[in-house]
């Protein structure tokens, strides 16, 4: 077990070889559609002065969070060439592993999920502190939020001119916020990010996923991303209204229908693919596929959407 | 402190007087216009033949969780006279004590969130084993639901039988389901509830909270309950509109908001009040308050609540 030879998360995510081997694991054994890169969304974080660890059964430590305008100042400017070569030299490897078989996919944190993480000092129940200074000194977060949009810009275009034909954009904290301070804290981030790749590569697909997204559908969308992943919290065929028609959809099997019976997952495979109709849907699970998932029942889902991938059921 | 003397939650809990005293403490420091059962929603559950306990930093832990047909035909029925007789007493005197200077509140826990706590054995992160039991043994989990149905409607009776001037129901898990999921294993529960409380109680007033319900606020409506709780995920302004004007809401500042400066507490009440219109809107928190909250920041909220509460701000 790769795990157990290599027990330090950023060891095995900024070795070239073992990004690429634990890349390819999934695809290996399930053959879909699409191989993620193998990382996390902090990797960037040391390259910004921000050093973090990831620690099992705490997840995420940010050793020295952020809190002052003195702190933000120290953040200095990501060069992905410089600080994370192993992740364009991973993606460049998988892209010529896959070929056309799969598409290579990577992904970046937000803006307000990475701000969420340095200024809390890593995962969070409550968010108090980045509350704390959103609804204090909104300027000093607006600072460290426009930091992370110039860097996070950079490096989603890296990760292009290396081989990710898609880019997946985890805002997974910003349902955190009501509305209105979402609409100040993130949506302008997002959309600046938007705009900043679509500049210099105009056909690369992003996509934008925020769980629990329900209260948010409309203003996901003014974001401009291609995609929109939505979780199992939203009705696919309401959700996909809500979006707009144009704006494809990802998603959005509740990872716990995966402890259901086969019968089970299956007729939920084809009553999603029905609400999301027949255009512009990448079908996925609703979130990340959870411990204890059955590994039979993976298989099954894979074999089931594979199945019907070019009959067309949205009648 | 009452809870260095009686560090058990149950033991606190099930003292009539101490029930009392607890409840009474946050209206005799705020004076909030509601003074709020000091209870758990599984309080009921030993009078089900369900022991548990709440075990510090872990939360509540059912020992011996449902997880079969078996399990679930020894769930007994719930006679609060019996079971709970100190919710009964506590409920009078907080009457008595109050008189009209604030409504006293009860509440219940909602059918899919009590089987929840009690087919995972505690609180849960991604409830795979009730969502193994709704999506492969589904009568098994429905057979639960009737049996807390029954039971809560009865103890919903029971709390405003004995003082409670309205109920809230807490489905604090229903939002873990998707919509279509939520409409087989919640819904129809909480319409049941609500008309068999309606045919006796026809002028008690039941309030619905779900946290997240983004997705889900046009079948919360359908629940046919006086009162939705909006958490602070959902705009204000958006939810009125989604719910229906004739659905009276509560809520929903984030909570989050009081750890910002007055200024900010003051204008995100403002603008809440706004939102929610003139009528048929009970101005709260969106979710309990955090602990670490700044109490001068709540005085300062219940402070601005009370300035505003007979000027017509929505114009």
């Amino acid at each position: 077990m790769i795990c157990e030879r290599y027990p330090s998360f950023r060891e095995r995510s900024e070795n070239v070889d073992l990004v690429v081997e634990i890349s390819l694991q999934p695809w290996k054994v399930f053959k879909p559609d699409g191989v993620i890169l193998f990382s996390d969304i902090l990797t960037p974080l040391p390259g910004m002065n921000i050093p973090f660890d990831i620690l099992k059964g705490k997840g995420p430590v940010i050793h020295d969070p952020l809190r002052t305008a003195n702190d933000v100042a120290g953040v200095t400017e990501f060069v992905p060439e410089e600080s994370v070569p192993y992740v364009g030299e991973a993606l460049s490897i998988l892209r010529e592993e896959v070929k056309s078989e799969a598409a290579v996919l990577g992904f970046v944190g937000a803006p307000f999920t990475l701000a969420s993480y340095v200024v809390e000092g890593g995962s969070s129940k409550h968010f108090s502190k980045i509350k704390n200074l959103a609804f204090s000194q909104p300027k000093v977060l607006h600072a460290l939020l426009q930091k992370f949009t110039d860097s996070m810009s950079r490096y989603i275009k890296y990760q292009a001119d290396n081989g990710a034909q898609a880019v997946q954009i985890f805002d997974s904290w910003a349902t955190e916020l009501s509305p209105v301070d979402f609409e100040e804290f993130s949506l302008p981030y997002l959309k600046e990010i938007v705009s900043s790749v679509k500049k210099t590569h105009p056909h690369l697909p992003l996509i934008l996923y925020a769980s629990g997204s329900g209260g948010l559908l409309e203003r996901l969308r003014l974001t401009g991303v291609d995609v929109v992943s939505l979780d199992w919290t939203v009705d696919m065929w309401e959700g996909r209204r809500r979006l707009g028609l144009d704006v494809a959809v990802q998603g959005n099997i509740d990872p716990g229908v995966l402890f259901g019976s086969k019968e089970f997952i299956t007729k939920r495979i084809h009553d999603t693919i029905k609400k999301a109709g027949s255009d512009k849907h990448i079908l996925n699970l609703g979130h990340g596929i959870v411990v204890g998932t059955p590994e039979e029942n993976v298989a099954h889902f894979f074999e089931v959407a594979k199945g019907i991938r070019y009959s067309n059921l949205s009648s």
